[in-house]
């Protein structure tokens, strides 16, 4: 609240010089573009990027300029032509900044006539898939984004553009373009609660109608898109969403691949809000949360793409919205690492002062290769709503990562999944969340919108890796009492051969407690650290339990006899996302108490092994029952069920071998584990006895309700002694 | 004739100086050996083998010597550590003789001695699996592979090892292992069988056992694997399997996965042969038919990985067999495009002298990049036996390869598919060929054999993307017909804009004639060239025509209605490789003439679109039912079913449009082509016409019997003249 208050008198401050600004003065600075120019010809790779600016501005001068009659979605021909066209209106500002080339200028300011001459006729777009609809595209999100390119073309042609011409745009086209993003209309005021909203929308609204009021030095405008519609800092506004929407460890409550979205306009209007209003300090704002929200995006990455959880798609570290992330905030906070995002993954810089700092910094080696961390990302403006933990492998033979989710829900993008668990091991997903039911832009699949199956299906519990109960989503689905709850954070430590996560959730299934902790254990006579899996469920009464684990690869072996789907095959269920999935193959496991499941990925093999009885069924799944239009992707899993009050599924996940066909080499191809032993499992402690084929034996002692302080547990007349939440012997 | 009887003439001369060798002989020779040594220092690539082959020889001096009685198959214990035994052998000879360290060859000894120790108490391998059963392993092909590596070891350490001890080895251990290897035992002599065999494993036995009796001087057995069993060279041996087992362009007949095999031994024996017996010739023989062979495996493949057709699994040209191939061709033949394989794939080089003038002349810049051709690879000793054609892109933005196969039956790898097509586009295999069903050494999949299902299912037609007659496969299924036939390449020409290849096959089933033509057309007006493939079949009685399409990508629209699986799934057929394959979804196309399939594989979308009727059936079909083993990958294929007695499927294929993440940007998602209209179609000539969305239309002329001349057809009061097999307006 202090800093609040701080940043309004700074804006104060800062408002009264806001009528005398020189433009260009959003994404370009007349010093900015002084250094760029004065740069040319000093950084091969800065200046591959700027040609791509100018040669995008060329293709753009060479086209008729065609501002067609909304009509497509997301990648029709009307929705493409006008993203195309802000584009072009973008490199076209940019390059006659960097060139001083009239063409370019004149080519703006002839599409923005177009632009002008057509708006004032439009209703809403015909396409009615969003409740925010908007005229150009069919969801104001995509208005939001085409002003933000638009306000940066504008504002570099704004003094090749006469005054009176000026006024007559923005009389008749740019106020009421962003009076439509503040306020939507008389019938449908949607966009102005979205332009309130803590979500990533929000931001997008309120970047680019700030960005267009400092433009055009519109002080009210500004304000607006600072603190909301009524300027107070309380109900909305981009300062607001930057309290709000990022918890204190820069962590995004939709997720990473939102985070990636969110940051976008978060970083390009934080950029502009620093040109303009520097006496903000808005990057050093509330410690500097926008350079945690660069880290959290550095480190919640596989590989370099970004990991999957509620709705994502395949997004890596190149993605555009990163570039502007990455040279933004380099520029703001010189993070070495954030070259190495720029060198390895991006080889392209955004046409502004912070990009060509980037390129330059870049080839003077300054980077510093991405130092992956084991870290909890808490959730929750306050980080008091669960979080996102991740567990990486410190071995440098081992590129691998392991996530626990136990946040809240995730606003709009959440999915219904508590306590779900994603596994990367030797540069592939090995035990993937199925992320998002969406082909972007593809106009047969749902017209590119989240297909019908995302929220039937890929939102669902049984999608995940997690516990369903009794054929149930947690929550059962409802999307506001999921919001009420967030999972907790028991515990959480990473050392060097050793990593546990444990949390718990109370609230997704009526009268049902679930505690799952993650053990990563780099076993000495172990190829590769071991994950020791916890899934504890207490109830009063008896339920279905099913944990599936989603895989990617080819099935191995079972250890256990099962039989499989051969003419026919029907499916997992009737509702909950059950529908969709089909049962391959399924049996039970009465010979032994342990049941393997061993696949192969990449030139690795992966073994489940849980504890089990014979009562215990065992299901292997494959996705795509009842999907009348493949919007759903053939995914596998490996499937536990146990009917039972209080059960814990308590399984070992091994990475071993190798199966290298260049070579001809198989070698480790069986699991290490021979069974695992769940000794003592109540409310306060948990003890698993983990034996090996190789005769050695592994003890893990956790205790379920304290962390700290000695506890001792007594089984088989054996004494187990240990302090802190887990000893392992 | 003449030529063998040149290497005759030859070899009755060199035997002359047979007993008085120097050793090592075989892959090393005295001189390779010094000039090695004094280059090392010189040339860090070379360097970093040679690092490697002493850091293996290390390797196994640590470990104790174990020699287990044989028990496992492919990718068990002891196959793994038998292996893994004649590595150690390989590595540390060649440690010896570089280093001069004892330690190395006192290994090689030590380790002789314990399997001269154990052989003579071996019978027949316990794992029955292979018509010719091994003692150390279960087929004797990989005791070939086991000599082959020996022999080379024995050759290293020859010297070391004093006269009595050597006669020793040689009369107990060496002259029986090869005795087994030649001729088998009295009970099952099936090895004599496979020694005089045109096959990749009687390549395998010739060159082990040449090499042996190089390496001790034996002249008998060196003829033996040169001439065959009777030392004729008219029923068997090496210089026979050159002639028999390469066409004239230097393709073998298994195909592209197996010439990579049978060239191991073939080069490496050929190397021995040079050094041991110069006089032969061997890099000129017939014509340098082992540079024609290398050439070959250069092109087949495409981004590096060798097209699979046949018994094929997913190999690169970095695969170790390459290594020798490459660097003893390289020595041989001063090819530079091998040297790029070296450069780009391999990084890596054997240890004689051949690998160190490839590691010489690569760091010397002398290689030249792969250009890869479309060409004709016709099959059979004379070339009569059909041939694959392989139709390359010549645009530089364009990286496809479009093949068909058209070919005899392949020996036993060969699989039951006359005039199949392969796709591959983008880096990506569009249209594949299954090849083989093999989980090569992983003992849980069928002990790491070729599955039940390779010969039930990706040997049989339906697998493979031609015309499957009557739900039977070609030939039947039958073998020995099958090997009795070859398709006939009617028309093959490769130029700039237009390529086509066109091969008939009128043997596969009894009383239908079949003949596809592929063309392969760069279109003016299209992103990137378009593929027009005609099946045309002809019989006297009505049949069943069932052709699919495998592909690779998701299912992106279909233009007609279609009615998919949504709760329960049946399977297409119940035999002939029918019964593996699950019905997803069918329809039928009552709208239009033109019926198109879109789909999405990597970042780029393809359209298959077909000349249809209401009768014509689609079906979109899914790999894996009646597998109970989980040894089938789950594929999926669009197909077509015609019943009828004359019919043509003619399809254009197209690439097109980009799916690009990372910029969000979804373009030319749609197929360009509007309508296929077969215009003429008979036993003389097929006119087909593409008309395209943007209006422009495209008209294929092509003269079914006849390649040279004139040709005129009038159809719809329009005549067409053309000259020669194709004309395309």
């Amino acid at each position: 609240m202090k800093k609040l208050l701080t940043t309004l008198v700074a804006l104060a401050v800062a408002s009264l010089a806001f009528g005398q600004r020189q433009h260009p003065c959003l994404l370009l600075t007349p010093d900015g573009v002084a250094e760029m120019r004065a740069a040319l010809g000093t950084n091969a790779d800065f200046d591959a990027s700027v040609a791509e600016v100018i040669a995008e501005a060329d293709r753009g001068l060479a086209e008729p300029i065609v501002v067609p009659v909304p009509k497509d979605g997301g990648g029709g021909y009307t929705h493409e032509k006008h993203k195309d066209n802000y584009y072009v209106m973008y490199y076209c500002g940019i390059a006659w900044q960097l060139t001083g080339n009239e063409a370019y200028a004149q080519k703006v300011v002839d599409m923005l006539d177009a632009y002008a001459a057509l708006y004032p006729s439009l209703g809403f777009h015909p396409v009615t898939l969003s409740k925010t609809p908007g005229r150009i595209f069919w969801q104001t999100l995509n208005e939001c984004v085409w002003l933000v390119h638009t306000s940066i073309a504008y504002d570099c042609v704004y003094d090749f553009i006469a005054p009176e011409k000026r006024e007559q745009l923005e009389k008749n086209f740019f106020r009421p373009y962003a009076d439509f993003v503040m306020n939507g209309t008389k019938e449908n005021p949607a966009n102005n609660r979205t332009f309130n909203l803590m979500h990533n929308h929000g931001t997008w609204a309120t970047a680019s109608v700030g960005m267009l009021g400092m433009v055009m030095g519109d002080e009210d405008i500004v304000k607006q898109a600072l603190y909301g519609s009524d300027k107070t800092g309380k109900n909305g506004g981009y300062i607001m969403q930057l309290d709000n929407l990022l918890s204190p460890d820069g962590y995004y409550t939709e997720g990473a691949y939102y985070l990636r979205y969110a940051i976008w306009p978060m970083m390009l209007f934080a950029h502009c809000i620093e040109n303009n209003l520097p006496e903000v300090g808005i990057f050093e704002y509330r410690d500097a949360i926008l350079s945690k929200a660069a880290n959290a995006l550095l480190q919640l990455n596989y590989n370099g793409v970004f990991m999957k959880f509620n709705d994502a798609l395949t997004k890596q570290l190149d993605c555009q919205e990163l570039l502007f992330a990455v040279d933004i905030a380099y520029g703001a906070y010189k993070n070495p690492m954030l070259l190495d995002v720029a060198q390895k993954f991006q080889k392209k810089f955004i046409p502004c002062d912070a990009g060509y700092e980037v390129a330059r910094d870049v080839a003077a080696g300054k980077a510093e290769p991405i130092k992956y961390e084991s870290k909890l990302y808490r959730d929750g403006a306050d980080g008091s709503q669960g979080g996102i933990g991740v567990i990486r492998s410190t071995r440098p033979d081992v590129n691998s990562a392991l996530t626990l989710k136990a946040t809240s829900h995730g606003l709009s993008h959440g999915h219904y999944d508590k306590l779900v668990i994603s596994y990367y091991d030797n540069g592939n997903v090995v035990l993937p969340d199925y992320g998002a039911s969406r082909f972007l832009n593809i106009e047969a699949k749902y017209k590119g919108h989240y297909t019908r199956e995302n929220k039937k299906y890929a939102m669902q519990t049984i999608a995940h890796s997690t516990v369903s109960v009794d054929g149930k989503s947690h929550f059962d689905g409802n999307y506001n009492e999921s919001s009420k709850h967030h999972s907790d954070v028991y515990h959480f430590e990473a050392v060097d051969k050793l990593s546990v996560m444990s949390a718990k959730e109370n609230a997704a299934v009526k009268g049902v407690k679930m505690h799952r902790t993650v053990i990563y254990d780099d076993v000495e006579w172990l190829q590769y650290p071991l994950i020791v899996d916890i899934f504890r469920l207490e109830s009063e009464k008896e339920h279905t339990y099913d944990l599936p684990f989603w895989y990617s690869g080819h099935m191995v072996s079972l250890n256990f006899p099962y039989t499989k789907a051969l003419t026919s095959m029907t499916t997992l269920g009737v509702d909950n996302g059950y529908q969709y999935i089909w049962v391959e193959a399924e049996g039970r496991n009465e010979q032994t108490s342990t049941s393997c499941y061993t696949f192969l990925e990449g030139d690795r093999f992966y073994s489940i092994s849980t504890a089990t009885t014979p009562t215990t069924e065992m299901k292997m799944l494959r996705l795509g029952a009842n999907d009348p239009d493949y919007n759903l992707r053939p995914e596998g899993a490996y499937m536990l069920r146990q009917k039972a009050a209080n059960h814990s599924f308590v399984s070992t996940i091994e990475s071993h071998g190798v199966y290298n066909l260049q070579v001809e080499k198989t070698a480790n191809a069986k699991a290490s584990v021979k069974e695992v032993v769940v000794l003592v499992d109540n409310a306060k402690y948990t003890v698993v006895r983990v034996d090996f084929v190789g005769g050695q034996s592994r003890t893990y002692c956790f205790a379920n309700e304290q962390t700290e302080g000695k506890h001792k547990v007594q089984v088989d007349g054996k004494t187990y002694v240990w302090e802190g939440a887990i000893s392992v012997k």
